[in-house]
């Protein structure tokens, strides 16, 4: 069954009996090979917690950036083959701006997300238009605050479709996370409850020991995106044990 | 005689010597993947109902999209890759608004239907036309009332073929819920008949619990298409036990 | 043997070492997949009866379109591919209306058929003439009536190839219904005749019960092209009992 | 060794280790299994004489085209696919027209035939010029009288390649044919003599027994191209038993 | 080790690990499959013979043209595929038009040379400036007469190489001839010994009996390229018996 | 399995099941077969040494340019293709003079590294806007000052990722020089010890005897690039021993 | 492991899993192929000579030419596909006019090295820009004096790589010819010398024996390329016995 199976799955666009899409399929499996990383929604604002994978100690931590500000009010934590993130990344701030510009003011999380997954979608289209001839190997946790200032979270991976999450992660432990999550997560749950819970469930899931200085963590608060300062990170890693 | 077969299913447009076309067979198997969605027809409206399928209790059930607004008086519901669905669906809004324009009235229901499939139909031809390398793995119902009032329902595949159906059911259970409908439906039942028979037939097909959390419901009805209201979908799901 | 014939027939343009086109062969493989259709010409006129496949009870019998109207006084029933045939037939109608706009007078039977021809020959070819790059699985049998009043019937292939006949069936079930004809067929048949030789041919090799739901019959008579009217079809129907 | 030549022989454009090209070769093989046309040459003019297959008695025999004419002097016999032969017809009558519109005179029949076949020749090229993306599968044998009077009768093949003959038979039958036409053939036979030589020899090959009915008949004599009627196809097929 | 020389040998421009272009190779292959052709230069001027293969007595034989006339003083001789050497001379003809055109001069005969081996190698490359995807199957000896009177001979390739040579044979009986010449040429023998030994060397390796009809003789002498008559055919081939 | 990891490995943009690219992976080794490379930051500067592959004692040792300046104050050793790397630091030049005439200030040091690797991951893309067809097979190590006289030290790879490092060592002897860097480098050291380090890492990992031929220096150092005279580098090397 | 290294060979621009590019490798054979080229530096100028491959007596030995003339001050000899050459050749020539042109001065040797090996990394490129859909097959050794009178001399191959070499041997004969000239160079030999090591060892590795018709000598000297004169050829092959 597995031969048969493979006799489908490089073309990129391209049907197997069953009706799957192997190569989308597929990049899904690059996503599970990234750091993790885990974002909780409460009502104050959503936090986003990830891992940094330091592969050496001469590598200068502060230069991995899993963590990126689309614009003042959204960010989003990545998750797969960053440098693919980058395209998704820069188009999502075109259209922030683009909308600020047009309209005179701040995108919705959801028209970021989508016009993301649209260019997701087109990979391997008309050339001229998409810039990807595989599936994106990245999935996002974008979170941002609405107009009316309620914070939302979605998540999208590289078949392009995207869906809303109150917490949700991604990455090499997501299987475990999610699950942790998922029995450990209430509604009501304060912003500090949220950054104390994603923070022990990364660490759980992490082959390394967790320190400030292989994790990273922002938010969207009080109508913001914003990175936690270094003190901020060892403030709450400290607090954990 | 399956490796035989296997030789002519890789080519997007290439002829089996049974004259078959093997990549359009198998987008079909992607639509059987997909959620079950029913629609009815009757002398007062179309009633459309689709199974959400919820993974997590922390995904947020209101961002599963598997029913959408197309103009005022047409809807659909979809089955299969939620994601191709989105270039079709933009093309039958862009459609109907130009009709709009140019003659000052709505547009017909078959009129957006024949539109969706002409798309469907053109992948992997001429880029500069088409958006699609391979056949869109989607099925649609789509539901609208026409300049007299008549309600129709018209399900298309991604063959590009699309016929007009007084009851149908698309995805993972529509072989069960179509035999039970075949059995069920009675062409002067009420609206309120066939809103209880499609939610039924739901019912008996899906593999979760049937409750107001994974259920959509919308319909076309007194000239207008309409989402239920959580509290509508509440309501009915709970006449059902 | 079989296998190496296989090494030539996926390749859309490429000669077998016995001088053959496989894909052109296997696309006439999708018109015998197809509903029988049937045409029989007399001096008056020319009748076109086909089967229509009702596989629901559901399903809105009139949707079914398998003959179509071209000009006022040339109309086809077809077999194979129907979504296929679309592309075929709107550009026919182009042909006609460019013609009468041009030349100020109805376009010849023969010249809309060649039209058609032209365009099913061109698959594959420079992309931005062509609409297919696989050939049309589609057989088209095209009725009319030239200047004169004369009725003509022409009979098209997935090849490019068009003849001239008095009496044709196209479809799943052509093989015994063209025997039929030819043993029936009269030269100086009445209009009337014909239409019972056609619909008792068609009768004869479909699998279902013939019905006035499951057929569809037109005619060029009169110098017009014409469909009949669900009465008209039903009289016929019971008369042939 | 059968199987070592396949590998080098779907490559439309690709040499074999013997310098073959086997596409070509292949499409030679179409004409092979086409309808077999004789044309023989005299000192009065070219008489053209081609097979009709009628495969069925339905068929309407005048619809069935194997000579057309190209300009008033010039005309052309075909065997192998049909449907080919009309880009090459088309292109013929272009040049032949183009000529008469810039040089106030009719074309030769070499430079006909030489366009013809540096058309065939380009097949698999430069798309914007090409029209095949495969050759040609059609022999023509093209029959004109040049500007003293004299006829002259080319044969073209799909390699692109013409030669000049006094007598030459192509497709089915063409082996047979051409041998019985090298013995019988005499240089200063009369025009008369040469139409019977042709339908003999036609008669000898033909599956079929030889009618007016199944056998297309043409001349360029006296400076014109013309098709000969019915009642002179009958005249002499009746003269020959 | 004939199979693995196979896979490399059909894409048009792949390298083997051994550093040869397999299918230039076998395009040589393909030169080797033609008609004989040899050219002799001496003082005098440059005399050029080649069979001509009459595959049937009712072949016209002068419709066969394996010498051309390029510019008043240059003309060539040609073995392989005919067809694929009319893109060649036409481009020589051009660029002789053009040079005398621009510089008021008669072009050299090394110039035309070199442009013909340009376009030779240009085959597969930017289908915009080449006109073939292979390798173009034919050779060339290119004879003509330069400014002050010496006459000069170059032989061209498939793989756009060229070389001047004093006698050389090309075709199916090369090889044969090619040693002949080299054993009887001498650099002081007369035009007519030269035309002697051609003709003699061409007798030696042609399957068919050599007569005045299946051989065509041209010369560059006295500045001008010149075909010689039928009746200086005859005598020469009368002289050698 | 290595059998199965290789039908996944050809396609340049192609994910195998386990979501990992291979030519991406394979273009890493070419990075492993090219000469050692090592660079250390210390607070004063980077220093960059690279070994030079001297195959031949008639090689001019000066042609081989493994370190290249980028701008005043920016510059890069390399390792892998070096054919490879003429394309990215032409880039690299144009993007900082870009920035000097558009901002009239140098260039960051990170900004120059994501144009680069934004290059990289391009390949195989919309072939317009991209120049290879293929990754770049080239590693280079960036060092540069800020504004603020802060110097740093990129590591970009064929994947287009980067990262800041304050030692890193690539190419063939990476791993052993790596985990020597890793061992003894100290956030506090001199420039000069760390000129050392780096000169007695690449002469523990260099197969040839280290000598002042067949190693290149240069460091970023002071504000401004620049490489070491001949005569610095053979101080250096005789301080070694 | 043959048959594993094979699976990689034949894409243009594929990496294999050790991170090398076969094509590329097999182009270098491609050189190894061709005729020995011997190029040797002192401090008064350049001598390059180069052996040629008289197959026939028959061939004008003047019209082979191996080593040509790119600007006043610059000449190259080669090895390998001689046609390949002539496009790295034209495109030097017209660098140097063009440097000519702008800057009112003479190219720098390594600037016009440069420039050819650019476009040699281009093959396989985006059409427009590059004229070869496969690598160079061609080595060259370009000599040249810069403005100060300096000789120089570098080394080409179809990597797109370029080193400068005091001696050096390509084609055939190269690894005898290195070897050899490795023992006897002398950075300070006159230019007479070198005359003679450049013959001797090209004698050594011939296979046919060294006569003044089999080898072509060039010189940069004195600030100008210039080739030898038969007579001087013939003074140098004699002086050597």
């Amino acid at each position: 069954m597995f031969l048969t199976r493979n006799e489908y799955d490089r073309g990129v666009n391209t049907f197997s009996p069953e009706g799957r899409l192997y190569q989308i399929e597929y990049s899904l499996q690059a996503v599970k090979l990234g750091s993790t990383a885990i974002g909780i929604r409460t009502n104050e604002g959503v936090v986003l917690v990830v891992e940094k994978r330091l592969t050496s100690s001469l590598l200068e931590s502060s230069s991995i950036e899993k963590i990126v500000k689309i614009d003042e009010h959204i960010g989003c934590a990545m998750s797969g083959l960053t440098a693919d993130s980058r395209t998704l990344v820069e188009h999502a701030r075109v259209e922030c701006q683009n909308h600020r510009f047009t309209y005179g003011e701040k995108i919705g999380t959801e028209s970021v997300t989508q016009s993301v997954c649209d260019l997701a979608l087109r990979f391997g289209e008309d050339r001229g238009k998409s810039t990807m001839s595989r599936p994106f190997g990245v999935s996002l946790l974008i979170a941002g605050v609405d107009s009316e200032g309620v914070p939302t979270m979605f998540h999208t991976d590289p078949s392009g479709t995207y869906t809303e999450y109150l917490a949700k992660a991604i990455g090499a432990g997501s299987e475990g996370a999610q699950s942790s999550l998922q029995e450990k997560y209430d509604k009501d749950m304060s912003f500090k409850e949220a950054e104390t819970l994603a923070l022990q469930t990364l660490k759980q899931v992490m082959e390394e020991q967790l320190s400030e200085k292989n994790v990273e963590i922002a938010a969207v608060k009080d109508g913001k995106f914003q990175f936690y300062t270094n003190e901020q990170v060892s403030l709450l890693v400290n607090e954990l044990d």
